[in-house]
């Protein structure tokens, strides 16, 4: 068994730079690299395939709905069938620069508003669904959501997220937050290691609560993301030692 | 031997229609479906690549400049690596479509500005090979151009287009045309036919001249395409059949 | 008193035809030009306002959620001021095209979804005053919903809409259909005539509704657009002319 | 008299952002803010537009070629009308936020590969003016190039751009680099300064070459910005107390 840490990556668009993809792929095993449709374009794309390949870390596809202006934040009413095409779309263009570098996709993952409205929506869920049945690798997700439910009814991989760097309130639900603000770091990774290892975090009211952590999620844009990220791959390598 | 005639297809977008693809498709082997950039959407390519199965025809991509709102006839200076990643999102995506239904890609061909370009310019020659590198499939272009030199010094397999539709002038350079005009269908026949079976075709001049044709091409927005599609078809089948 | 025909226009869109404006512009008083956001471009734009002022019909500008793939019809989650900084772009470019031909922009209406979105959330119906408070020209609207209360209550004019090719049921809401059908032009004229004349629509369910109509609208996607045109247009001119 | 300092501004997309424009605004008398097709997007113009309001400072138009995933820097092909298209809707798009904040549009200015076309290309620096006589504001250039040369022969205002922080060469050609670095703010003010009083610029073979300054530019890019800003404008301000 080996527990994961995944980051959004790629983000940056243009001349436009975003995070630090650099500073975080030596601590992270997963990049959810973006496809063009809320962020990245061809060049950054390229460069960020390349750049996890040179850490060895995996490569899943982060796709949005097409909302560039809106950095992929807007929810929008979509139907089954075109999400689906909009998904397979951006998933073959990063398969694209992964048959370039002879490296395989790991995994799924909705960005934004996309992986909110999955986690609500039957029909976005499906959509996904109809996305991962092509590419046949596993899906991030929210446990105890649509997520879960229609993946795994569907036959797919479900694999459950801990967020390091959010709050969860007393009935286990993330709190999801505009904008990440600092964390303290040793804090953060200390409640990955309880979640992985005992599947509980302390909620915001105080108190233990089951989580399904397969993968940790890190967010590029929480400002000390870089000591998040080393001291939640230390808990967890000490852990995975240890064992 | 086979002799193959191809046609641009899925160039719809949005709401917007173009191009009858229903009526064209029984009459080709190779369908260039578009990739997004220059015309289609993700809703067009799904339909167009299952339009395409549906009637055993080849499939190959039909990537552009990115300039939607001027549907890539828009020449724009880009550098060779920049050009690679464009295009190679631009198969990478159809491909998607292609993963999605079981079919492969048959082959690469430039739409609009972006194939004179390749014809004239050695670095966007080169950054269509760098693509081809990555997909390994032939590549459709003009033979006696850039197209046919670089592509084969690359080592990749350069399939000349013979064009039923356009004239030649008497140094047996292609005169295109921004708007395609009704020509002489049965004339196009035999104008195909000659072309593959004795490499020459009669120039604007009255002269023949020699060509190099082992598929070809019909435009969609020439007016009478269906009737032009269904004479190149005739007569190339004819042609096979008897020997 | 003048009773006025509005259709939208100018929405077609890179080599993309859309609608009969050349046809359909003898027929209407006002012309919803798009902006460039569900439909048209800066080309498309310049050609309609000329072709609208060589007709002398007035000039609106016909604004849309941002989403040229979905052509303005999916619905999109946009904060207030977001959505009036939207607007203000579009409805700004418009103007641009007007400076060039010196006429004036005489009235405001959303497009597609925003149209529905604006009949039903208040924060939306808010972002269109907004930007009518920078413009100060009518906004043609639903009445009855949200369209007519907001932009009245913020002291806006609010012209209202009848549909000429739509159907109302028996409570006098209009029926939107996705796709426009042939509708009897005849009928079209007698009922644009008694709804300007009497305020009264026959519903689906035969019964005399309360309809307010200072601008009738035509569909340029129903198929018979320029008889029903025709018809509208004499109806209300033989009424006009007999007062 | 006055000497103005120009600085580009309202660049930053989406959550992208870019330029510290905040910071530069209380050293200059002109923004030319971005319109939306390299970089900005409406929630950007509006703010920025309030912010060069708040400081007092002059709006300009700072146009581009459709490119914004090339940030403008790619040149295109584009002919004389859809080029002046282009620019048309892009200035009336920002006059719709300058009317909605009440304030005048002063100046234009194309921005990267378009200002070096319309330098060298008529059709281009024709397309420009074609603009300029919609909205009748100067046009800032560089001086010895068509800008200089077409603008004036049309009739069109034209105001000559010196460059603090970039080179000249020998024959007082200005040497564009692509990234900007550092430059010796003090330096950058007395150069700035010599340009504007004597019309000189010493050149990097260092001859005294002639130069003509009616506004100062500054790269918002160059990394100590805010150093060049304020001894440029102190230069001046002391030069223009003094006369």
């Amino acid at each position: 068994m080996t527990v994961n840490i995944n980051c959004d990556m790629g983000e940056s668009f243009s001349l436009y730079e975003m995070g630090n993809d650099e500073g975080i792929m030596p601590f992270i095993t997963e990049a959810n690299i973006a496809c063009g449709f809320h962020g990245s374009d061809p060049n950054h794309m390229s460069r960020t395939v390349r750049l996890a390949k040179r850490h060895g870390v995996n490569v899943g596809a982060h796709f949005s709905l097409p909302d560039l202006a809106g950095f992929g934040r807007r929810e929008m009413k979509i139907e089954r069938e075109e999400m689906a095409n909009i998904i397979i779309y951006q998933v073959g263009a990063l398969k694209g620069f992964l048959e370039a570098e002879s490296i395989e996709l790991t995994h799924l993952k909705p960005h934004g508003a996309l992986y909110g409205m999955a986690a609500r929506q039957e029909h976005i869920a499906h959509a996904i669904c109809d996305a991962g049945d092509v590419f046949r690798v596993p899906i991030f997700g929210l446990s105890g959501t649509l997520h879960e439910e229609i993946y795994t009814a569907r036959g797919l991989e479900f694999v459950p997220e801990f967020f390091a760097d959010l709050d969860y309130d007393d009935g286990g639900k993330l709190l999801i937050t505009r904008e990440h603000k600092d964390v303290d770091a040793r804090e953060a990774g200390r409640r990955a290691l309880r979640a992985v290892k005992d599947g509980i975090v302390v909620s915001t009211g105080g108190k233990e609560v089951a989580v399904n952590a397969r993968t940790v999620c890190i967010h590029s844009d929480t400002p000390n993301v870089l000591d998040i990220a080393e001291s939640v791959k230390t808990a967890l390598s000490d852990y995975m030692a240890a064992k």
